[in-house]
Parts: structure tokens; sequence; C-alpha cells
């Protein structure tokens, strides 16, 4: 009866935290204040006065400093706004809306159209699915990215099969890095449907939380090498590098998909916030810039994620299992009834994300994944929360035992 | 023979100007270069760090400042980034691809859809129709706004109607503010289409030019007033208030459409720049903030306005008719033959908008309109240019006499 006195004195805290979602610290937002002064200049390097209209592409020295980070050459890189999220969903309505390269039709022209979402991944991806009535299946994860065996299979024989969403680097929320074998297998996989795309989120590319950063496989080179040139949707943004809500964003594909992006975007806007990226390009710099400044990140969140892993082992050894991620902002815990742990926690102030929020449908088969945000609070909220939580997976196994 | 012996003096002397975009000029943007230091604080008035993500709708102190300006609660008010026009356009997917409050189904399921297009109008509304597949049908601009007996008739009996383009203030390009008779009449007229909306593009609602700003009747509470809550669609920027490329812009309408469009928004965006938000409100302060700085962008543009109607007029006096608007950013011109005028200009290095953009489908009908836009060029530039495109006007008219 440990674990119910345990809670009773838990519930009896009053506690307020909250871990849900990947939001950076406050202290990690101070890494960027420098960038409230900035640009010190409105001149672009080519002399375009940054103030005004235009340039649909973005900065090209915005993007030849991030093109190399996200393994796209520059000249196919596009700059958009402050969420890579809106280039993924604005993505998905050209596509339904204005035929990609390679498609017979609109996909909204489409009986069904079906995109592979490796699981546990990340919701915003499947609400934009369920948003714009994309049917998802779920593909299981495994250490070196999703089952390759299950993808290849659907992919090859379903031409509804259009689409494929990847976290391919530190993956949210396992922190899983694709194999190089997966990595190629992705790209040279026969595909039924001629405009089938893989939705390359490389949110966490230079999140690292090591001193030994992950090397990912090039997918765009590989893609092209493989005779598939316009399969990769590469996309990544600066919102955990600089400013979560005042990043900038990152579109790079083919030269065709580029092309076919930028004709669609230009009805959409006049161009992006351009004084925004020449402050992104005066604060990091260059490569070295931005590495210094992911270590500085690392040293403010890798105590935490060390905090959290150091309480699983200590109070839930044998009861559960955990990732223990070398970069991004995630770790996965894996308890029996999932939702029930979450619902208690929450009844003791603890918010968490809906457990099966990373499934399809927000549904876990398996009730068993729990997704932990620590980047935000301070070490002591933390540690609170996450000894709160343990105390509910230890109460909801006993009720169950 | 005094025309193309002009022509000839102006085609050597090898110009290269640019009447096309409604661009601000660099002493305009200079206006607001203090901005560039500015946040000073990244808090928010109720405490929020502007840093992080989140508030999809926008900052309440930002909203509170333009909604009276736009004339909507600010409640109603969302902040978007740097563009109206993917305000406007990402409006139009969000109803093709997700069902406006009282419509009957998606805009996508529907056999055709139109909007009705006043003209001369704006080439970037027509872009997002052909774009997205919408029928324009042109209605004849007067003094007052659209020819009213037409778009009532078409309104009412034509359940394809979804949709409607208005510039209603200082009007793109013709400078004619709607009436309140104008104004009344599109909130009271009946709609075969449940889901028949305004698209009020806002665009010059503080942009004056001179010391008696024109009035517009508020078309949100006229449409309240008349049973049709949910028919205006509300659109504004600091585009040109501001800095061009770096603005934010404001979509303001009922609270089921707001409700709807947030609803909408949500799965692409986890918010918008709020830094760039706060940015705006410690700048602008209050409505006054915005007058004032209005009047310093007037001091600058009337000018150029004034000289076009100089030249104008002393050259064309008899051959042409233009407008002499209030606000705004466009004169519009009318010439016979105007894209043969264009195409003159063109080839003696003065660049123009094409002939025919102010129309849907790029066709004007009667080959008149020139849509000229002064504001970029400074005073000398847009001298030799007004006066190279009277020669241009001459000529044409010699030559077709």
């Amino acid at each position: 009866m440990t674990a119910s006195r345990d809670y009773a004195a838990l519930a009896q805290r009053g506690l307020s935290l909250d871990l849900t979602r990947g939001k950076p610290s406050p202290r990690q937002l101070d890494l960027s204040n420098d960038m409230l002064r900035l640009p010190e200049s409105y001149h672009a390097a080519d002399g375009t006065d940054a103030r005004n209209y235009g340039d649909l592409q973005g900065l090209p020295e915005l993007r030849e400093l991030f093109g190399p980070l996200l393994q796209v050459p520059p000249a196919q890189v596009v700059v958009g706004g402050n969420a890579s999220l809106a280039l993924m969903h604005d993505t998905v309505v050209h596509a339904l809306l204005g035929k990609v390269p390679g498609a017979e039709r609109r996909w909204v022209e489409e009986p069904e159209i079906t995109f592979l979402c490796p699981v546990p991944g990340y919701d915003r991806h499947f609400t934009i699915c369920e948003r714009l009535g994309i049917t998802m299946v779920a593909v299981p994860m495994g250490p070196d990215g999703p089952d390759m065996d299950v993808v290849e299979r659907l992919v090859a024989s379903d031409p509804k099969v259009k689409g494929m969403w990847c976290v391919p680097k530190y993956s949210n929320p396992s922190g899983v890095v694709y194999s190089d074998e997966t990595v190629r297998r992705l790209a040279a996989m026969p595909a039924a449907a001629p405009d089938f795309r893989i939705f390359w989120d490389n949110a966490y590319a230079v999140h690292h939380l090591t001193d030994t950063p992950a090397e990912l496989a090039d997918l765009l080179a590989l893609c092209a090498a493989h005779g598939n040139p316009d399969r990769a949707l590469v996309y990544g943004s600066t919102s955990k590098v600089t400013l979560a809500g005042a990043g900038v964003s990152f579109f790079g594909s083919s030269p065709a998909n580029v092309e076919w992006f930028l004709a669609n975007t230009r009805k959409q806007s006049i161009g992006p916030d351009k004084l925004n990226q020449l402050r992104h390009v005066e604060f990091l710099r260059d490569a070295d810039g931005v590495a210094a400044h992911m270590r500085r990140h690392a040293e403010l969140i890798a105590p935490k994620f060390e905090l959290v892993d150091r309480v699983l082992t200590k109070e839930l050894g044998g009861l559960a299992t955990w990732t223990s991620p070398r970069g991004g902002y995630f770790i996965s815990l894996e308890v029996p009834h999932a939702a029930e742990v979450v619902a208690r926690a929450k009844a003791a102030g603890i918010a968490l994300t809906p457990a099966g929020a990373t499934h399809p449908y927000g549904e876990d088969p398996d009730d068993r994944v729990i997704r932990i945000a620590p980047t935000y609070p301070e070490l002591d909220e933390l540690e609170q929360a996450i000894l709160g939580l343990t105390v509910c997976v230890r109460l909801v196994a006993e009720e169950r035992a």
C-alpha cells in the first residue's frame, strides 16, 4: 500500500506542474536575448533592403547557413515564417489543391489518401492529417527508425499511400535516430504512387545533448541517387535554436518540388520577414556559431534529461521502460495503463500530454506511451513532477496487480 | 509627329524606372527604423513571455490597438504574420477544405464556386481565385464602390456566388471609398448562398493623403444588424504602416467565424511571432501614435501623388482620365489601348503593372486601365517616369488616330 499512501500525500500537496509541451525554458530563451537588438544592418549581403517586400525564397546568406545543417543545397532551401509546422501544413494543402510534380491529379480528387505514421510520433503531424481528411496508418518504430519491412510493403503495394511523416533525428518522442540503412531504404524503395512524398521533419537536426552528435544519412541526396529525386520534403526551424515564437523555418527539396512550392507560395504571400532572417544571420553567424549556441542549450537541458533518467531508474526500475535520448526534446516513457497514469497525475496537479497523443487518432493500442517534455521546468520543479509521476505509475501498477 | 519625336528621344535615354508595385520608399521605411531596436521588454502586458510558443490569437494589447482602426472588437481580432494576403489566401483554403459556419458542405465539394470581383481591382486577390479554381465575375466600380444593383442581383440569385473581394477604402487601384449606402446594401442584401462571404480587405484603413480622412461605414456591425453576422471577413496589416516585409496582419470577423478560423489555424501553427507584435505596440503605442506616424508617411508621399496629377494634367488633358485619390497607394489611369501604352513604356525602360492586371484573368475588356504606383521612386525619378508614360500615351493616340 506504499503507492496509495504516497499518492494521497502527493495529491495533498496541490501541485501545478506541466510536462506537456516541448517548450524551451526562459533560461534557454535568454541565450538569444541579444537578438532583440538586431539586426544592426537592414541590408542583406547583396544590398537588398530587408525592410521592404519581396524575396519569396529567403535571403541567400541564411539559406547558406542552414542548408548544410539540414543537408539541403542552399539554392533548394526556402525560408518560411516562425513555424515549420505551417510549411508542412501548407505543403499538404498545396498538394491537395494543386498537383505535386509527378502526380496524376490533385490529392483532393483522390478517393482516399493515406499517410504512414511511425509511432510513437508527433501529435501535430497527425492533427494535420485528421484536419485535412487524410487516413493515417501507424507503423511501429524500432531502434533504427520505422519498421522498414512494413513501410516498403505498404508503399510498394498501395497507391493510396501518398505520404509518410518522419522525425529522423532524435525523434519525437522516442529520441531514435534513423540508421543509414533505414534512410537508404526510404530513398530506394519502390512506391506505387508516383507522387509519394516523405515529410522529413528534421526538427532536431542540431539539438544534441551529448558531445557525440548523431549523424543522419542525407535523404535528399539518396533519393536523387536512387532515381526518386522528388520524394523528400525536408523541414527544419530555429524555434528551438533561437526564440521559440520568433524563429525562422526552412523547407528544402528537389528543384522541381521547390519550384512547385514557390509557385504556390507566390499566390499566398509577397515574401517572408527578411529582417528576422537577418537577425538570425547576424546572431548565429555560421555553422560554428550554431554549434556553440546549441552547446549552451545542452548545458541547460542535459541535466534535466539526466535528472528524469535518474528518478525513473530509482523509482521505477522494473516497472517501466523509457528512452535516454542523445538529443531532441522528449523522453518516451512506456508503462502499462498509460491513460490511467496520466489521469492520476492530472488529478494530482501534474499535466502530461494525453496518453495516446503519440499515435494517430489519439489511440495507442497498447495504452503504453507517455511523452515527457523535461525542458521547460526548472530542475526542482521537474524533480517534483517526475517523482509525482512515478508515484502515479506505482499506484496504477499496485491497483491493477 | 511631336509624339513620335518625343518617344524616340525617350527611348534613347535608356531609362530604367519602375512604377509596378505599391512599395513604400526607403524614406518611408526609415520612419520605422526605431523598431529595429525593439521590443525593449519581451513580456506582454499580461506577463506572457513573448519569446516562447503560443497565443494563437495574438497579444491583447495589439488587438486593442488595431481593432478600432479596423472596426472590429478586439476580442474578434486575430493577429497573423507579415502578410494579410496569407490570411485571405488561407481563409479561402480553410473554406475549401473545412466547412465555414453556415455552409452546407466544404467549398471543394461544390461543383463550381464564384467570387465577385469589382474592377478595376487588386491583382493578387484574383490570383488567389485563379490558383484555387474559383470562377471570377467582374463587377464595375463606380464613384461609390461596386455597382450594387449588379452585386445584389448576382448574390441574391446565384448560390454559386460564395465570395466577393472588396478594398473598401482608397480602393486598389481606383482610390474609391465605398459610400455608407454601398456598405449598408452589402450588409443587408439577401444571398442565395448561406455561406456567402465578403472579403473586406481594408488595406488602407489609416493611409490618408489629406487632412480630411475618409470615413468608412462599419461593415461588420451592419452585417450583424441586418441578420447576416457571419458575412464580413475583415483584413488589414501594418505592411504600409511600419515595415513592408516585417509588419503584422489582422483578421477580424464574427465570433463564429473567428472560432472557425482559429480552429483551422491551430492545426497550422503553434502561434504567431509575438515579439514582432510587441515591437509594434511599443513603437506605435496607441491610435494617436498610428495617426501621427501615418501623417509622416503622407508628408513623404502626398507630393508624389500631386506630381503625377500635375504632369498628367499638363501633358494629357483631354487624352485620358485618372483618379486623384485621397489615400491609399495608387492612381488609376484610363487611356485607350492601355496594353500598347504599357508595351511602349516597357520598351523605353519604364516598367508598369501589365495592362489588364486590374481585372480577373488579366483581361480588361476595354483595354483602358493602367495602375500607377507612385510611392517608391523619389520625386525626380517619378517625374521622368510619368513624363515618359505620357509620351507613350500620346504616341499611341497619334498612331491610332
